[in-house]
């Protein structure tokens, strides 16, 4: 079993929409802060994987859903967890929740790739993501 | 068969990170661009749609792949479908493309509901999406 | 003199754009932050604000510098202090700081409105805001 | 006096917040579109700007004043010109109408960079927004 990351934070007016709830699309920002979170907590950000290892790690596929709807200055909290992964990609599986209710899950397929779009082996560090 | 809605835009910096593509989460406001042209293809808007029928659409889950990346400036159209639907929600199937390569595609779950977030039947006026 | 909210946040990839950096609108929404947090302090939210004085706070003018380039996982810090007021409104100095660099400067006019779009006077807890 | 570029644009949801109008962020997004489309009608883009004569064309200051609400599914058009410049900056003038309505006002300080962020002269091709 893979490392649980958590990563909480507030909903401001620009993550509404007119609906008077976050707007579809900026939870995949949140899904984004909580991933590079994650990646910090291993004492790498991805501006140091890009200098450094020439690594870049891209999104190839998410898949989300919507069960409830997040609300202005609702304090948020996502739960991330590597669930599968490949020399050169891995899955990670994202819970958004508002105290113990699940607003949105998500599932994120990443890849690493260097800056040609190539895809390469996942770094060492970034493995330790994997780990318990 | 459903009808096929073309909904063409272009890149601006806005829709784009220092990654120099289009941040991911960004292709989801297209989709919902495209989808809110279609439904004014129908003589209706979102506005209208709930003064007059008391009905939201809302997305329930998306399920998007990101084959290619978009650029600063690209033109890109989007066409979407509808695929399947029950008496309250559809799915539509929507294509984002460079000229005839596929950037992404995305299979959105989409349900009509009330004020209170209870779903609702589609409104008739709707219902002409799924029509060929 | 007014007090000093201080309000520290990271630079992620959504902030970004192709040029490597913030994306100049972005910064309105760093800033927006910030108020939201200094009002925080006080003892109230946006959301409480409408609901128990039916007041809401909008953004009359922005007057923005943009001096130095603020980068993806910069970590900064805004500086917020009102430095005018009037019976319905008020001006806030907010400075966006990467460490002691000056990443930019603002000026923006606040009003107080009710649900009409009404100017009404700034609620008492809000006027904290304004004391040292 | 400068020529006057026009252009026409919806609001979508991605573009309001929680207030139920455009979030006040946004328009500076709608600007910077109009002055993208402005250089296009000089037969150039921006990637061409910096691919061909190195020069990115950067934000300096921008003064915006917010007279009425924009909301959703508005129907908007930027009015944009051209009223001062020296060798490597120029201003900019964009006014946000519905209609005959003014929703807002922004004055835009522009320069042109090179990818260093030194200022660099305005090419030939650029100089034309400020003709007649």
């Amino acid at each position: 079993m893979s490392k649980e990351f958590l990563f909480s934070f507030k909903v401001y007016y620009e993550d509404t929409d007119a609906g008077g709830v976050v707007y579809y699309a900026n939870y995949l920002k949140f899904l984004e802060r909580a991933r590079s979170e994650a990646i910090a907590e291993l004492g790498i950000t991805n501006t140091k994987l890009f200098k450094e290892f020439n690594v870049l790690i891209i999104v190839k596929s998410c898949n989300i859903e919507y069960h409830k709807s997040a609300k202005l200055e609702d304090n948020l909290t996502i739960f991330s967890k590597v669930i599968s992964n490949t020399k050169t990609s891995f899955v990670m599986k994202q819970e958004i929740k508002r105290q113990s209710e699940i607003i949105s899950e998500a599932e994120v397929r990443l890849v690493c790739v260097d800056q040609n779009s190539k895809p390469v082996q996942i770094p060492n560090i970034i493995q330790d993501l994997f780990k318990s």
